[in-house]
């Protein structure tokens, strides 16, 4: 199926609220509000210190992320960047895509690496992806999550150079 | 002389610039760009999401913290803090007692834990302070903070629960 990664534009707002919605609600994996409504979760993915990109398949967005600097001033020269693919879309390996996208997009930016803040210890396929594409354990917070069925679990911050 | 720490209002905000100025211009110890102006950085320690409080010693403000949740939804019950502590008043054990305070609030708050994100490991000073107030390193990010003469060095994320 042909892939296409492009810079979100207006017109994805609804594509990429789409596959934002049931990840919220499942609230296993991002630390937002699991009754966020579209406005306030758009509002967050498409802040202003970001570039937002779709990731497009067969014609349909199946997949998102965002690239910014993790901080400004003196910490601006470290990227962040976030996922969500759709559920349908999982298991064919767009996060890895979206991943080195994201990767060559920070590399190309003039990021000297890249700094997942806060990737839930329970959610293990993410963990590995992103370990296979790199990163290390930088750091793990004790119980800084807190999972629908899980309870307090881990999070985990992760880190590589580019 | 006498302390008194209490919930910054609007009266405070000149007084509270008098502190962070000096701090943001050195570009030594916080993520912040060191030419922000006034009305920037006031607005960003003053964020709606979180509660800033100031230290009167013999009436002058002499310090400022802020309290917050770190996270929202799934990760809100780790506490997050900031201290600056104006350069006159440094070595007599301000930013001891505003992190007790932070700490005891964020206690009284709800907060199971609390977190920094981002502590500069050549600010030494400030690492012991914190591992003395219980906090432990949970995680090191290579280079991630450029400072001014060093060039690049690690942050570190500093962890401990209530």
């Amino acid at each position: 199926m042909s892939l296409r990664i492009q810079v979100a534009t207006e017109a994805d707002r609804d594509a990429v609220w789409r596959i934002m919605e049931p990840i919220i609600r499942a609230g296993e994996t991002f630390a937002l509000p699991r009754d966020m409504d579209r406005d306030a979760a758009l509002a967050h993915w498409f802040q202003h210190d970001r570039t937002v990109f779709v990731a497009e398949e067969g014609g349909q967005v199946a997949g998102t992320c965002y690239l910014r600097a993790n901080r400004p001033g003196p910490g601006a020269h470290v990227g962040n960047a976030g996922f969500m693919v759709a559920s349908e879309a999982a298991g064919r390996g767009l996060g890895e895509t979206l991943c080195a996208h994201a990767l060559a997009s920070a590399k190309a930016a003039g990021f000297r690496s890249m700094q997942f803040n806060f990737v839930v210890a329970s959610n293990e396929r993410a963990v590995r992806l992103w370990q296979r594409m790199g990163f290390a354990i930088a750091g793990r917070l004790p119980g800084a999550f807190d999972h629908p069925s899980l309870g307090l679990v881990d999070a985990l911050v992760m880190f590589r150079d580019l």
